[in-house]
């Protein structure tokens, strides 16, 4: 049997007890290691599970998935994924390959940020689709998802927007010659996520379109679920320069018109007090 | 401290290994009771927690969260809810009520029927507004939800429709007459769901509009996360017929241009071969 078991967002003990069972019993243990992270390593989980882990990078689960699933008809391999394997990044595909092979294989859930970003305040219901917001560079500044979220906020939707995570990358250099040194990861912060979209707003201006989100509420959200979490909302011009720490951090960009109850949450999270401003977030 | 603990979906195992240490430290562990059930009872989760709960129906929760919250400020209570606290059904309210008072709160998240929903093989990522189908009675036949529906599916996005549960209902006669007298708790299944939109889909013909969704792929769920969780994709008119057996179903109504891997997906759980028609999920 595969076991697919989410290890939720926070530490070592956000596993549930299901899945803590299942990795105790399985023959092989895989962690997934390249979509999202914990705030504790891999050797903090091998402590708590008692037993090693094998590291699945994007090369081994996409290129090398039969090591992964080798003998899972004969015995039980688990691959644990950071939040919910079907969550931000699905794994169909790793499922679909043990579908063919007749390999049986369950599903264990966790929270993922798709569903614990509800923690804001901003009712799930209300989110329109999802976006992910990438590193830009001197060659490559997609600016497409911007309009996802037009009209999510056209129709009244809140969107999440997920951060770009750099993990095992290679500089172009090394990639030319085949060189397997690897830059240190990368995650991306609620303030240049905010830089981004702002940098987009002022490129549709020069084209004559008005999208006017400066001063549209948006909540930057970081480490979800962890014991240090932070949430702060403000708006998206404010967002360039809060400081939330370390990874991951991810951005949500209202929808415009929130349920009272969607605003006095959020004014927990105001850092307006921080500024001369110090309004309430109805205000905005 | 009030802690708001996640269960899962499935059963009392599905709790995080954090949320299971916390319930066995609080003072007082409350159980929601009203907008989600476990596929096993209080019973169950209080032996396998090696304690006493106490239910929560939604008249303790919304009228007197006082007793919820006492003392909470001194010792720990916490409050457990089916899925996650701010998933389908957001526990805002209860937070609010306790931030007034001075009482810090904490959130151990866990999967929802939000995020879990991935398993079917559809990417969260491409999910439009969520909504939820009510029972019809005589004289109250909702249809607004429907508007909704189309509107992702014009925008290309599939729809999450939770579907509508019944507990510690009182009959008209009984709530008049002020007995607390209670009918047997009552859960939508996906094929009340299904005929509920397909007579909406008649009504608006008579009006002249031409929705035409008869046709279109959906995904019934029961019991995700659940040992016995059953998934069946068809189209909405052969939904009406499908057994997925008891609660808690959800339906999901496709926006119409899939990936090729969230086709893959679905074809697993295609019901078409047990139809005379056996057709493919990608000719639909």
């Amino acid at each position: 049997m595969l076991y697919l078991i989410g290890l939720g967002l926070g530490d070592a003990k956000d596993i549930t007890v299901k899945g803590l069972e299942v990795v105790k019993r399985c023959n092989r243990v895989y962690l997934e290691s390249y979509t999202s992270v914990l705030t504790v390593g891999k050797e903090a989980l091998e402590e708590f599970y008692g037993r090693k882990l094998i590291l699945a990078d994007r090369e081994e689960v996409e290129q090398n998935a039969d090591n992964i699933l080798k003998d899972a008809d004969l015995s039980d391999v688990a691959f644990l994924v950071v939040g919910d394997p079907f969550g931000a990044t699905t794994h169909s595909d790793l499922v679909l390959r043990a579908a063919k092979r007749g390999i049986p294989y369950r599903v264990i859930h966790n929270a993922s940020i798709m569903n614990a970003v509800g923690c804001c305040g901003l009712q799930l219901y209300n989110f329109g689709e999802t976006v992910s917001i990438v590193f830009w560079t001197d060659t490559w500044r997609p600016e497409s998802f911007f309009d996802k979220v037009k009209k999510n906020r056209q129709n009244g939707m809140h969107t999440l927007c997920l951060l770009d995570i750099k993990v095992k990358e290679q500089s172009l250099e090394n990639l030319i010659k085949g060189r397997k040194i690897f830059e240190p990861p990368r995650f991306m912060s609620v303030n240049q996520a905010a830089q981004q979209l702002l940098e987009i707003v002022q490129n549709q201006r020069i084209r004559g379109e008005e999208p006017g989100i400066e001063e549209t509420l948006c909540v930057g959200l970081a480490r979800v679920g962890a014991e240090d979490q932070k949430i702060a909302a403000c708006t998206l011009q404010q967002m360039c320069t809060v400081d939330l720490g370390g990874p991951l951090h991810s951005l949500i960009i209202t929808g415009g018109s929130m349920h009272p109850l969607e605003i006095e949450m959020l004014n927990q999270f105001s850092i307006s007090e921080d500024t001369s401003e110090s309004k309430s977030i109805d205000g905005l």
